[in-house]
């Protein structure tokens, strides 16, 4: 699968992910009145309308973009009713050949990571018979709970030839709290050895998805990513040089307060290596000044001009890079 | 929320939660079977037989116990399906006066564990009308991406008179490698203090639960705990000086290797101060040599018979602590 988003991005020209992450201020007005008319002001009302949200954005976009990414949470807030909503989003996505990154940053322990992993990635037995549950091209994970809870989904990955991004320096104000943390020299029960001295926790992390990257190799890069927020570029050129062979996801452009400028970093010099994910910049796009003159009821053109704005602004960037 | 679980702790004698883990191969055949007759070997079938399964197990043990902790990752296995048959359960256990602990991991940017917190523990606002996702009474929580992560949960803590556990030190094998990481001197981005240093990660993340926790009181417990792993009983210890008022949340126990004497220095001298977990222990007791007489039609029996041992195992060890 990361063959296959390698290509679309050189295909489409845009290292773009938009970020399907609907709330219901952002759906226009009558779209939410036609779907309250059929299902009343209930969760099931909502999910039909981020559902007919999304498939109309999906629809003025998909032949722009390589990818998608879901974020489940966005649909969780409106229980098993979202979660329809966003097994929809995920099927309609792939029949338009997009490449969905599911944005459900899980992680466990072992067990339970393989649960995860199956449900979003893999097959799960019933009886005799295999079952793909929500069936995602690729996951984010979250690495907190150690190697133990990562592994499966590597396992899953090299099984599916799925991927996965697993985080490493989030694009939040707060990421450094933990993710900053320099180790010091002394030994921790695990064994830390003296040569972790003075580094900070995310470029150990780094480490270990290059190690785990080395295992499962695409064509040129490798079914194991990272996330690395658009909004730490300091950062993103470090970790480019730690993990050469992983695709670097970039959360944090447009609404977050990353621009072009700051991306240029997390890109090889043959501008492949970081895909920049833009979530309310495009799905909002008719909210924002600049595209007001699209209104409520063409939100699905503004995505499509914020699509290609961003498109520019990112080939610019790197055209412009010394 | 806490009241109401430090109280059904205080009524049953059970400082106990049973984790509703289900996975295939714990499901006996014969509710398998009726299940696949109805649905045929479908996701479908497999959450009706996972709902069965959990089903006969709380109508079995729900007057022994104070609350019920179903993982939510052993339902996404299964997709949508699962996730209804989430639902169902918490829904059920609600009824059965359970207090039900989502054990969901979830943390991500401040606007995304927002849409979490309110998905799982509180309201989402859908026309004019409020409406309640997953609703359980608590959540699990990773702190990875820092505070702004977590602080939109206390929120809706704070409104809903709910509550969380966040991930302080888990119980995997591996789970040191970021955990247990000890924190040099050097200043962080953050402004890390000295007095940080040459201390473990969890430890940190441990005095930000506190913090929190302090903010957020209910009678003798804050509605913020932590989790803390049985198989780290020397942690455990500290951690439980470090969070005074934070109910610890210990999983771990049994199939995990921790044991009763384990768990002493997770409690308060009252005996109060943690609820610990067991999962397959006590669904899929009857597949253990000890419990095998029950046999798989009386599964539910013997996951009865499991939880009276766990409670007489835990009280042992707390009377015969120094």
């Amino acid at each position: 699968m990361i063959n296959k988003l390698v290509d679309k991005i050189k295909q489409t020209q845009a290292p773009i992910v938009v970020g399907l992450d609907p709330t219901m201020k952002f759906v226009p007005e009558h779209i939410q009145k036609k779907a309250f008319a059929e299902y009343g002001e209930t969760l099931k009302g909502a999910a039909e309308a981020i559902w007919q949200y999304n498939k109309a954005i999906i629809d003025n976009i998909y032949d722009l973009i390589p990818a998608v990414k879901p974020q489940i949470a966005m649909y969780e807030q409106f229980g098993v009713e979202g979660v329809i909503a966003f097994q929809k989003t995920v099927d309609y996505c792939k029949q338009k050949d997009l490449v969905v990154i599911a944005d459900i940053k899980r992680g466990d322990i072992g067990s339970t990571s393989e649960a995860y992993a199956v449900g979003h990635l893999g097959q799960v037995k019933v009886g005799s018979t295999m079952c793909r549950g929500f069936d995602a091209d690729f996951a984010t994970v979250n690495p907190y709970l150690g190697s133990d809870g990562v592994k499966p989904f590597i396992k899953v990955c090299q099984e599916e030839k799925k991927g996965i991004f697993v985080l490493v320096k989030t694009s939040n104000p707060s990421s450094g709290e933990l993710q900053d943390r320099v180790v010091g020299t002394e030994e921790t029960k695990d064994g830390a050895q003296a040569g972790d001295a003075g580094r900070p926790l995310y470029e150990l992390v780094g480490e270990q998805v290059a190690a785990w990257a080395a295992q499962c190799m695409g064509e040129s890069y490798s079914y194991i990513g990272a996330v690395v927020g658009a909004t730490y570029p300091e950062q993103g050129r470090i970790l480019r040089d730690i993990m050469p062979k992983s695709y670097i996801l970039v959360p944090g452009y447009g609404a977050q307060g990353g621009r072009g400028t700051d991306l240029v970093h997390f890109f090889d010099r043959d501008g492949l290596g970081a895909i920049v994910n833009s979530s309310r910049g495009i799905i909002a796009a008719y909210q924002q000044e600049q595209y007001a003159q699209y209104g409520p009821e063409n939100f699905a053109d503004a995505s499509r001009a914020a699509v290609l704005a961003m498109k520019e602004d990112i080939a610019q960037a790197l055209a412009g890079r010394a």
